[in-house]
């Protein structure tokens, strides 16, 4: 960390401030220019916060200069993570989509989209046992009857299954019947919730806060990472901004940005990001060419019924389209879908 | 709800949104434009969402009418409600201060924070002992210790209190210990915590989440109103925006525009609004003249050492002073402190 | 535009705000709700304000319903718009790369990327006279030497010319350098600057203000095509989050939104929505993959000595090679490059 | 400025980082950490900007250290500045209300509500002639005819007035007519208007734009003050967030911050800043409580027929109700009004 003392701090406080980094195991490195005296901190900074420093007297701003994670982090591991979930590997050369509806809301719309979704070329299925609602008075999802119809499918298709978890009593319940555990944006800082599934040794597919930066993501995948969960898969799923015409605004750069800073698989959700149908292809097209390693897309056999996310949910017939373009979009990117 | 359909919406899509209105329950009322034909939906929209009819054929647009929360509306219930936490009257004419540090560190610090803070006249003692930090490496809080340093202080000084709640295992521990449990900014969309707070029967502190719309933060209080818990207190704490001069941006509107909204009291953070223990005091005073209910405050007899929010946390000091400015802009608005 | 009253509007509200939308020549459609009553205006909206009927008594809310955009909106004119400048023709099958410095700094370099980029594809050059530049004590740009620069490399390399404004004294010198003018994002809301522009019958490339949404950035365009200058095309170059790990926040699923909403053509500028060279090729490719009608990218010969915008500028080595790249993706979605 | 280095930067890119910074005219200072080295910059790094080094091969980050504003900073200037405008001091204990119509819209008007501000107690009227309005099928201001009459008022009344300049050559114009140049939210950072106005020698209304920083609102200031200027008063107006309740989210924070960072006086517009006429109280009296130097409101004798802004303007009577509640906070703070 770097120290940087208001113009008028005086010899003293400049003394203290050396003094307390001293005192916390460090060591201090001082450099006077000729407007502001800067303190540098020699050492690993990581468990210290800034506002440890910026409390003290005379202190105008405190810089961090080590990334906050470090299992995360491609300095920690160079060379990409790739994650395997029931034996579809996610980080590879191929790009990984997931695909589904929003909900499981019936025995026959499950097993319709999953064969639907693998026949036009999906790697993995997705489908939701709890749903987040912002009103309690809509449908919350169909819980546990749910997840046994995913292990139905997933017997019958063989396609490996995520589906998100809400809350810690849920997950050994879970376990038993889906393949990956997916943490939703909402509780991206749970970080009771991520202790959890860090401790469940199974795959995590950990999607953005809709207003947390990129950092903030990757130090939610540390939590999960430092409790020897090392199968954690990203998903960019659109952030809040001022714009209104979309549901989200899909942050595009975080594709490179996340790939450069971690190891870890980058996938993107295109229908969350836009939340209308007919701007997913654009989304999904964009994010491989950016360079993520897959796609979780929501596919409803019949979108005017669907009992949550209708409007950015794709028909098969759309889906497949989509997924012919996809492959011509990874073939000009040097890669296979 | 009103349906606007698009420019080139063909009769048979008008014929068919008017169908499925009908087929969902509600009746249908056709107004046609000379650009466009608008359908307004007659009934109770709640349990419908937007998204049901937006994914229909030529629908361009779908405009709620309602407000989706409705016990928490000030429609529902016009008088204000008083949330009463062990004697103490919160959303009446008195302005209640709760203050004590970020979070419990030790015997000495809680109890020397809880006299102080009582002496300046503060209503209610505030104290973490599960913290949610960013970082997995930092001071996590003391956890079951803290709580009983919590019951044992409230004993000595007859300050009820306020902790956070991160995870529903937690909540019967801590009904034996606090008189109020708080839902952090990170867990305000975590809905399973909110039922589970919901069915607690224990008054609930509900932090507004950093990039949440006043409408979701009622929907949050709705969440744990609909499980027969009506004792609700909204606590505004800022709001992330482009701005970074300051932690959060904090939201003063909303003060008002919360009051006029919902029946609830609805308090203010300047703590964690501004990050900075020198912008606190006009925060603090600014969020009594724009008529909130209570103040929730910072408070360390040595911000120098906190664990944790040090740069945030006012002196004993400069608490008691701030009290005693409060106290004149509360008389100015025709409160009490 | 729709009249929601507020639930306890009385009939004589409802009555006056009848009268009122008759009094300014529209038509009103009463629609009662069981909690509210809506009232619809039968019209061509567009000179009427939000504002002019929400000040009345018992109205809770005002909905627009058609777009306030009506000669920039796809509605009025179905077929994509092509602008020609200089036989460049923006809009069509073609991917059109405008590529070349943030400012002109001498003949050297101006030459040197000029031919740089036209070797590598480019079929239009870009560089900077007047700069908008944040600190008045950093460099504004060369003026009129820049100009006549500028002349004379497209003279010479055949290359048309854009060029940002930023006073209407400028344009008729401006009109003997270059063949487009460029509205940079912190001007987009100069109206003053806008009608001028419009006035001036040259092709006008207008960038989105960093915080303005796609209706308002329609709008400006609205404001240049009512002034009968229909040679407009809009620039995606970032928009302002939360998010600060990169200069701006590339919306890309404004390319597609805008593409629906506009006849008029879509490019992004990657090097300002990333603000760092080695994410400009994910971003540029995830342009094209979107839909963008073209890109303009900043190229500079030694970006370690350009006077402004370095660190997002391209050698020419690296956006040859990105327009190799490029080539494929246009490829990929059925375009030319 | 300090440059954080790359974790696998070579000496070689050290070396030429410090050579970069030589050549540049400044000192450089190493400090080789175990993680990363941290080269510091001696000298006024004012001029330099943080791209033309954080383009050098193995940099990560550059860290400004200095503001980069000079006159406008307390640093420069740490007393109070004091805005005299017609013998109006804006920026000492007497807290000044300017209040006025969004647009001059007729004689009767404009005199109507001059002579009821002045009655309550506002000790400048405000009044557009050139409007920025998002639209150009709305109503744009009276122009010239406006300005003829705000000097006639002006006259009448003994009230100095503020007015919103457009354009550069309206400049001379409006100097005949007014006392105050403002310049909108929209043009804040239209850098040739500011020349322009630094170059007017008249006191300037500086608003602050929707989308910009703290610090880049005082830079715009910076440019007004550089050209010799230094009667400008800071208006805070609202920034754009994600929330929609409101048309503008008050930033309150930034006026605390803001008089920390600057001498210049502060302001607020509660009227923008809300965007509903029925918050304007609660945001103005939290300006003055949070320390804001004045405010400036908008009046209408009659807000259902406001050509422009009708939904945010108070009635004279709802104005003179204010302006004894605020005498109050006024007082609280110490200050008077």
């Amino acid at each position: 960390m770097i120290v940087i003392m208001e113009r008028r701090a005086t010899e003293e406080q400049i003394q203290q401030v050396v003094a307390r980094i001293e005192e916390l195991g460090f060591r201090a490195h001082l450099s006077r220019g000729e407007e502001r005296t800067i303190i540098g901190i020699i050492g690993d900074e990581r468990p210290l916060s800034v506002e440890a420093l910026e409390v003290l007297d005379g202190v105008e701003r405190v810089v961090p200069v080590l990334h906050p994670f470090k299992l995360a982090s491609r300095d920690f591991k160079p060379e990409n993570t790739i994650v395997t979930v029931d034996g579809v590997r996610i980080g590879g050369d191929e790009i990984v989509v997931i695909a589904g509806p929003c909900a499981v809301e019936s025995r026959e719309q499950i097993f319709e989209v999953a064969a639907a979704v693998k026949e036009a070329g999906a790697k993995m299925l997705r489908g939701g046992a709890f749903k987040p609602r912002t009103s309690p008075y809509t449908f919350q999802g169909l819980g546990i009857p749910a997840l046994e119809l995913l292990a139905e499918v997933r017997e019958t298709f063989g396609l490996p299954v995520v589906s998100e978890v809400m809350a810690a009593a849920d997950i050994e319940t879970m376990r038993a019947h889906v393949d990956m555990l997916q943490i939703g944006a909402r509780n991206m800082q749970n970080y009771s919730l991520l202790q959890d599934v860090g401790k469940a040794a199974m795959p995590v597919l950990l999607k953005r806060g809709m207003m947390c930066t990129i950092h903030e993501w990757l130090m939610s995948a540390e939590y999960i990472l430092s409790n020897r969960n090392y199968d954690v898969v990203l998903c960019e799923r659109g952030i809040r901004t001022f714009e209104t015409a979309t549901r989200n605004t899909l942050d595009i750069n975080a594709v490179p940005v996340a790939k450069q800073l971690t190891h870890l698989p980058v996938i993107v959700d295109p229908s969350h990001a836009t939340g209308k149908a007919n701007l997913v292809a654009a989304a999904a097209k964009a994010a491989i060419a950016a360079g993520a390693d897959g796609l979780i897309i929501e596919v409803h056999p019949n979108p005017d019924r669907a009992l949550s996310d209708g409007a950015q949910s794709l028909r098969p017939e759309a889906f497949a389209k989509l997924m012919t373009e996809l492959r011509q979009i990874a073939h000009a990117v040097g890669r296979r879908l």
